[in-house]
């Protein structure tokens, strides 16, 4: 855990230059618009510790396997996000001197990432080697308004001299990704061309042939007049850069303004990638910088119009829950149904590929609530136009007729990863997938997206499901053998009691579906199964299916069992475990962690989350009860759940313990990792813990449900919602509940089980005391 | 399968050259001599399908791991088997073209590997693309009187010319691994020079620091008469070589006639290596080919006299095995203890490692029989020697005191795979190496191992045994979580019976063991208590535990459960298996094969077999009966313990089945991976299907039994078997069984249960009626 950021409720603020700890700032301080993302690199050199990055969504390269041991099915590659043309370099020379701060004297360093605004700054002095001190103050972002361009100002000052400073601001395509399996390039150049002020070049990536095109513009100016200064094209291999001499005077700003633009084939023909590019870079210089960002600034205001949360009273936990609302909306807008979410989102390369069943489980609920209906309709159709690639993967592995397994890990619809006992194993994410277009339904009502697609994608894996499970002579019931829960600490079990739940549920929701599909859309309905040669047989055999499945569960203690033979493990607790053991994932050896009875994350009560109106209180707090002390959370993903199991449960101290896990996860480099990249999509279970958990947010039959209650030190919190077409602002302070109406909809609710309508515009104020014991 | 090869009894014949299975030809006729080993590359260039081996035995290169995925507790190296200098090499040019036969028109082409005398011949007529036409005859062997020494006779007549011939005999050492996990060549160069007539060249092993001298010299006769030429010394970065021109004449033998040695640091002191090479070679030179040849066939008769198996009746059958007992003696002589047997022997690179638990299991039972009993010993102390290495193996993984965790694979104590699944959880191994103890003892009569070695070994091995089991107070029984049996088609598994079973045996030896050295040695026995800091609570422990075991079975099928769950599986026959799905480890993906009922291996019958007087013949046969229409036998470790409990159990038809499976593994290249290497240490278990299962030898109370069975359309069998001073020759025929007595010491011993005396080189006649049912 470090602590060397400043809190601030509206910005992330380094001060003073932290080494040590640049590639951890480089991933917090990443910009992102949805369309390309990059980390706080310097724009000057640096031969510091770092590690480049610049990724542009949906471009992806198939890195060959690299395993140790070769199982059958295993994928030929792993699709993975690229490190893609640097944009934001400017090497600077200072009187000869190339410009790099591992090698000055550095004083007055801040950096700062301003959320509110939606842009990061630096400021800072320098004294250079050869004596030369200059003051230096940068500010760049990435337009969400004009979604291909970025955008930097840097301005250098001479402190102590009058001299030359040599600019080359340049676009160098001859970069690596560190996570490469063979060493390799992934890039190939197609194209190149410098003029004076701007510089194009084009790379395509081996294998998948994406195409992209960098453009840059750049002008400089002294005292903010216009400098006319001779420019010297520079082009190397995958590289193209303009030089540029000033005669910087003692304590006169020089600024050089630089406008890139990264545009894609998955956007434009092949053919037009440089004009559109030289047409993104035109509307960037005739805007120019301060009406650019006056844009971008405008624009983040407004999107967090929509999905801001205020907690009073306690500042760390306000910038900590702004900086995971911040990094998702920078990760993904929604707009583009073939994108998604990556566990880095743009902050780093780890985990490759993009998609994860995060997504389902966490992500959708964040973008339901605080984004257009389109935004999460987007995140299901990008599953539903893989459908094919699903059914294949499945059909790989051995399933048959239809039958769908959606990948662990995938860019396009392929599985990338290449662990068996994740790979084949950890299917439950079929089920996230399902229960996604249940999640989406319930919240906006949207019914028609079965007949459009839900049911389709429903069949394909309640198919997978019923092929999955077998029927055991010796139990007279169905088992579900050799699977992987969520509690990853755990490969290779049988009848994992959340996989065999939602495997359950799966078909219980597709027969729903296909019913309420033949029954609302008939010519739908029988398009549909003609095209996927359903025939009611299925149904009935998924029923007996569900009828009939097994579920592992302890009777005396009144739990369920994760797995089969989970009581046969040696019942030690968490809290008795050596802190020096801890996490358990770097001190212990895989064996020692498999057999032992520590959770990872969040697995039957994964299950009761989904699932809870299905189960008692008293069900759900025996689970609870006994899980809770067993499970380590060495997964982002798992306090957020059990923060809000204990919010249903009363255990409000419990709650706000398990959200101090999450929401300051990366600014704090909890587990010693940010430096990799960012938790991006563990932050929507963050904000799912204030909402769910501390606002007690359910919908449930079309109804909007609230049950709020202030954690800890806090004076008071609030956060919107949209909800089908209202817009809902809550705010829970000591005294009650206010719930302000900020849309021309009226709209009924439930607070503390008793129901209030508020009408457009207005707001209701629940008295604590009225209705929570 | 490929059946390419002649049946005769004493060879392995290629007649007409087979290049497309040129590699498969390579492994099969390998020679070998225990202290290195050559595949059966040509000598001079070939540019065809070729995979150079030569093996120098222990030496070898911890190569750094490669995963896909880092598990805690992953070995960092893999140490593996080199390809060292190549020895072998003489090019040719024939009136200036290079002489390879893939550019050749080849005709009469026969080799053979005379498995009676030990050496590999090679003969045939070649058009090289000049229209030259020359007759090839090679002759070699690695010599097993001098272990350092090879030597190549390598005769070229013009057939259709007369011309220059031009031979460079040389040493290569810049060669590779094939499998290298970064491709890098793991020799460095030390030293070399080169004379007339004579070359020497020293590397040096990276990392490892081993290095290995090998010299050459060569004389050349026409006529039998010496050839005086000028030769010209060549030499390169890793390489030395003597260039000789001769005028060949039509009609006219010209020989070249190389010796060879392969001198390393683990016989010789770094200094002395080169002249230690240097006398080998002055032996070889002093001697002379034709004496090095007869010396050579000598030496292999007199092996043959020991361990030889005649079959009468079936020359294939009686090929299979003489092959399997020849690649047994080539591999492994037992004279150096810091040895042991690679899967592969010397005949390739796969499994890169020495030593798995092949050795114990199958391997010693050959040695024990067919060698003195120093050999089968040496196999013994190469574990005692590496105890203190698993010791570290097991703390690693978090074990403690003492406990030792033997390697999966190991060359020098330290593990080397990195498959979880294998690595951290298929630790029957350990229970294997104590199985070895009991056996070694058994047959000898040696229990004075135990005070010397083998309590020691035993101890660290139940100590293991203590802390991996844990107490599940669900079932109030010991149960042991999270393994893989020797079935590797199923991975961790709670309570493999298997493993539950030789773990429970291992601390009931153990216990023996100590109180035997308490009782017969008790100034070991302090010494030792001292050195381990045992105490007797330890032995109360490991009893607690022998009583309170967890073993499952199905009571009412009669059996015991390879593991936890194993009757949920869907209970499918292989006999009900489309051929198309065979093998299923190439057509099935890995979580189909998991979750099957499928058995890969003997898994509840290893044990069976291990502990046979443990059960009465209906528990073996319930359970064999159960369990073998369940296994697919996709190890070539497998059938050899069907075979044996099926000869037990008088099934002598599928008894013989299961023999033909393994004893032309390599031959008819069953498997279709002959040419990665033979597999050699499956090898013995074949020669224990003849030797148990037909000839139904045991050892029992320090006596011999015998109960033969003729199988299949054999004629007689035999084969001889020393014991305890004794060498006994058993011969199986149509009437009945002969027992000789070769050694000059009466023996008592049991033929089909009644016990006879064979005086001092005599015999002694069952005649099959008087016993047999």
């Amino acid at each position: 855990m470090k602590q060397y950021l400043e809190v601030n409720e509206w910005s992330i603020v380094e001060n003073g230059f932290h080494r040590e700890h640049n590639k951890i700032s480089e991933s917090v301080f990443s910009l992102g618009n949805g369309r390309f993302g990059q980390r706080a690199n310097f724009e000057e050199d640096f031969t510091g510790e770092t590690m480049l990055g610049n990724y542009i969504a949906g471009v992806y390269y198939p890195d060959k396997t690299r395993v140790g041991w070769w199982k059958n099915g295993y994928p030929e590659y792993f699709a993975k996000v690229l490190n893609a043309t640097n944009w934001i370099g400017i090497k600077i020379e200072i009187e000869g001197e190339n410009f790099d701060l591992e090698h000055c004297e550095v004083s007055n360093f801040r950096r700062e990432l301003n959320m509110r605004e939606g842009f990061l700054a630096r400021s800072f002095n320098a004294k250079l080697k050869n004596g030369k001190e200059v003051k230096v103050s940068t500010l760049r972002f990435c337009s969400i308004v004009n979604d291909d361009l970025g955008a930097i100002r840097y301005a250098i000052t001479p402190i102590n001299f009058s001299g030359t400073v040599k600019f080359t601001p340049y676009l160098d395509g001859d970069i690596k990704n560190q996570d490469a399996n063979y060493d390799e390039k992934f890039w190939e150049q197609i194209s190149k061309e410098t003029g004076e002020g701007n510089a194009y070049i084009t790379l395509k990536t081996k294998k998948t042939g994406f195409e992209v095109c960098t453009g840059m513009h750049f002008h400089l100016t002294q005292n903010s007049i216009p400098v006319n200064a001779s420019i010297q094209p520079i082009e190397r291999e995958k590289f193209v850069a303009n030089e540029v001499v000033v005669n910087g005077k003692q304590n006169e700003e020089t600024v050089l303004y630089k406008y890139a633009a990264n545009v894609s084939s998955l956007n434009y023909s092949s053919t037009d990638l440089v004009s559109a590019c030289k047409k993104a870079i035109a509307v960037a210089v005739e805007k120019g910088f301060d009406q650019l960002l006056k844009e971008q600034a405008d624009a983040w205001v407004a999107k967090w119009d929509e999905s801001d949360i205020v907690i009073e009273g306690d500042a760390a936990a306000q910038q900590g829950i702004r900086f995971n609302i911040f990094q998702l909306n920078q990760t993904y807008t929604g707009e583009d149904e073939r994108l998604n979410i990556g566990p880095k989102g743009f902050t780093g390369e780890k985990y490759g590929g993009s998609t994860y069943w995060d997504t389902e489980a966490y992500c959708v609920p964040f973008y339901l609530a605080t984004a257009d209906q389109r935004v999460a309709r987007n995140l299901l159709l990008y599953r539903y136009k893989q459908l094919d690639r699903a059914i294949e993967n499945a059909e790989k592995l051995g399933f048959k007729d239809g039958a769908a397994l959606y990948p662990m890990v995938t860019m396009n619809g392929e599985e990338c990863h290449n662990e068996w006992e994740i790979t084949f194993e950890e299917i439950h994410r079929n089920g996230a997938i399902a229960y996604a277009i249940y999640d989406y339904i319930r919240y906006t009502g949207d019914e028609a997206y079965l007949a459009e697609a839900g049911a389709e994608v429903l069949t394909g894996i309640a198919r997978f499901w019923s092929q999955r499970v077998n029927w055991s002579e010796a139990r007279h019931k169905y088992v579900m053998l050799g699977v992987t829960g969520p509690n990853e600490y755990e490969n290779n079990v049988n009848n994992n009691w959340y996989t065999n739940y939602i495997a359950s549920w799966c078909m219980e929701y597709a027969s729903y579906a296909l019913k309420y599909v033949s029954e609302h859309a008939p010519d739908t309905y029988n398009a549909l199964i003609s095209k996927i040669n359903f025939t009611p047989k299925e149904a009935e055999k998924w029923e007996h299916i569900i009828d009939n499945m097994y579920f592992p569960e302890d009777k005396e203690l009144g739990v369920f069992l994760q797995q089969d033979g989970y009581m046969d493990k040696e019942q030690i607790l968490v809290q008795d475990l050596p802190a020096s053991d801890r996490p358990l994932n770097q001190k212990w050896s895989w064996d020692r962690i498999l057999r032992s009875c520590f959770i990872k994350q969040a697995d039957v009560l994964q299950g009761l989350f989904f699932f809870e109106d299905r189960f008692d209180t008293e069900t759900l707090r025996r689970n609870f009860d006994f899980y809770e002390p067993r499970t380590v959370h060495e997964s982002s993903l798992s306090p957020c759940v059990h923060a809000i199991l204990a919010a249903k449960l009363g255990d409000e101290k419990r709650a706000y313990e398990f959200y101090l896990r999450t929401s300051r996860l990366d600014l704090d480099d909890y587990n010693n990792d940010t430096e990799d990249g960012c938790h991006t999509t563990s932050m929507a279970g963050t904000w799912m813990a204030v909402v769910q958990g501390f606002g007690g947010m359910r919908v449930k039959d079309g109804q909007m449900y609230f049950a709020p209650f202030i954690p800890g030190k806090w004076a008071s919190f609030s956060f919107k919602v949209g909800f089908r077409g209202a817009l809902l602002k809550i705010k829970a302070h000591k005294a009650g509940v206010t719930i302000q109406n900020q849309s021309d909809k009226a709209v009924t609710l439930f607070v503390y089980g008793q129901e209030y309508t508020v009408a457009a515009g207005s707001e209701v104020e629940v008295k604590k005391t009225e209705v929570h014991a």
